[in-house]
């Protein structure tokens, strides 16, 4: 435990909660004997990938909008995350009926692109490096005055993700642990305290790819390590903690359980054959971590966050290609 | 309206409710604005993909297995459907601790067993033939007393059906429309009757392929047309009505709307992609149905059986593999 309170409070994950009530749907928990079997405990899933936009991202991307005045908001938001951020903050702009600019790498994938556009986001294209991606974004910000809304180091979007477990919580009493991904740490952070507050006897714990596991690298050192650039099935986590995102984690996480590629395929794998849910790499990492801790989980009460459901059909990792 | 009462009345089905209300999940009710944009009405899923077994068809299963006395249960129960109702007959009666013997053609895929023996059920092969078939569980029977649970003609399978539309009316009232996929007929004429029972002012509307149009055929001929031999993607489908089911479709149901594999295919994808639910093609039969009587359905309040999410995930028909 810290000494120095946490940065976001009870009161404003309740608050987001609220901002967000009309906005966000309750997502169903979900439970399968079959794979309680497989886990070794008995768990129950809160399906964020049933959120809007398919992933926990609407959330905190819901509270940051919701929380600007009316002279801010009609200025628009703006981000450089192609990914499900990216495609929650212009959701979240259409329902308050105001501009998202979503700087996008040139590179990006085109289904990324008409996801954010299809929400009505509008897409700049940039060079495809981090400078690139930072100039346009300030240029946008010069240009319209619209405010930068960051993908998970911003207390408002820790904030909103924290809602998920308040949900979880109401739902799912006396749970020994709950479970979630780690990349950049926004849900990790919002998980953490919100158990914390509401949920004091329950252990957090992390699931992150082996490949990049700089959350688990941070604990361990006590320091921030930036993330590596060693491939993942799970990309959406390949991303450093943040300034925010790393001190909770480091004050309110029990452990981080680093899994392999092989082993994340097989929880996504056996998640869509046994509960007939679509979920992305990612949320499979929060899935392969319980069951690789399955010797200190046994048989206990374990929530798991299933964050998102984005993924391309097209490209299974479990189906062989012609070349 | 026929001359006759139905043979299947409100207190069966409220009946059946209540024997299975322990062993059956509340599937959730689901919406989504970008799939009502695409479909060009307001649609909530009743999503019987997130059942036990993952299909409708453990409902009809259990009422029946918890229906036997307990003279008759201790003999087991026997089928020889393959299928989702092979499955969810081995599931009922595990819960009722009693042997589910199910009849499968040697050529069956092995998915198909492994699934049944997974739920303890015990597979007798066969030849691949109906006779065969017929024959094998004539023979289970006389050697164990089982008693035979028909995957669809029976009126303890079709009142457990209903109940589908017992918890969707409960959650989403004043629909114009209930649409379901239909193949033996079981769901469908359980789906008209609950329907017809709770909400006569809704009309009901089945989905078929216009390969196995023999329901469809049906209904203009006015007499039974058993299915023809067409392959199509909705395999589970293709089976004709029966005796217990014609009548009620025949009576209850306002139409039927046949659509092409392609159109299946296309309203499979776009649910998976959309919603983040792993649906069977036989499910994605009802959804292309709603898009295609999209002028009739305007605007409408539509309430959509998810039949069952039990998919093939190494074949996905969107997917071209290597020769």
């Amino acid at each position: 435990m810290p000494d120095t309170p946490p940065s976001v409070t009870l009161d404003d994950i309740h608050d987001a909660a609220s901002r967000m009530a009309q906005h966000v749907h309750r997502t169903p928990v979900m439970s399968s004997r079959l794979v309680d079997e497989w886990l070794g405990c008995r768990a129950v899933f809160k399906c964020e990938n049933l959120q809007r936009t398919g992933a926990f991202k609407f959330r905190g991307a819901c509270n940051a909008v919701m929380s600007l005045t009316d002279a801010e908001a009609t200025r628009g938001v703006v981000t450089h995350s192609s990914g499900n951020h990216g495609a929650a903050l212009a959701e979240a702009a259409r329902l308050r009926d105001i501009p998202a600019y979503v700087v996008m790498p040139s590179n990006a994938p085109s289904v990324k692109r008409q996801a954010v556009e299809g929400y009505g986001g509008r897409v700049t294209e940039c060079a495809p490096t981090l400078e690139a991606r930072e100039q346009t974004a300030a240029r946008v910000i010069e240009e319209t005055g619209a405010t930068l809304i960051h993908p998970f180091d911003d207390l408002r979007i820790i904030a909103g993700q924290a809602t998920a477990v308040v949900e979880l919580c109401e739902e799912a009493r006396q749970l020994d642990a709950i479970v979630c991904p780690v990349g950049g740490g926004g849900l990790a952070s919002g998980t953490a305290l919100a158990t914390h507050f509401l949920s004091p006897d329950t252990e957090v714990l992390l699931g992150e790819p082996e490949a990049v596991d700089d959350a688990c690298q941070s604990l361990m050192q006590g320091r921030l390590i930036p993330v590596g650039n060693t491939p993942t099935i799970a990309d959406g986590l390949k991303t450093s903690l943040g300034e925010h995102t790393y001190p909770i984690i480091r004050d309110y996480v029990s452990r981080i359980v680093t899994v392999s590629d092989d082993e994340i395929i097989e929880a996504m794998r056996f998640i869509w054959t046994r509960m007939k849910l679509i979920i992305e790499p990612s949320s499979a990492v929060a899935v392969a971590a319980v069951r690789k801790d399955r010797d200190r989980l046994s048989s206990q009460q374990v929530g798991i966050i299933i964050s998102g459901g984005n993924v391309d059909l097209d490209h299974l990792p479990w189906i062989k290609r012609p070349i």
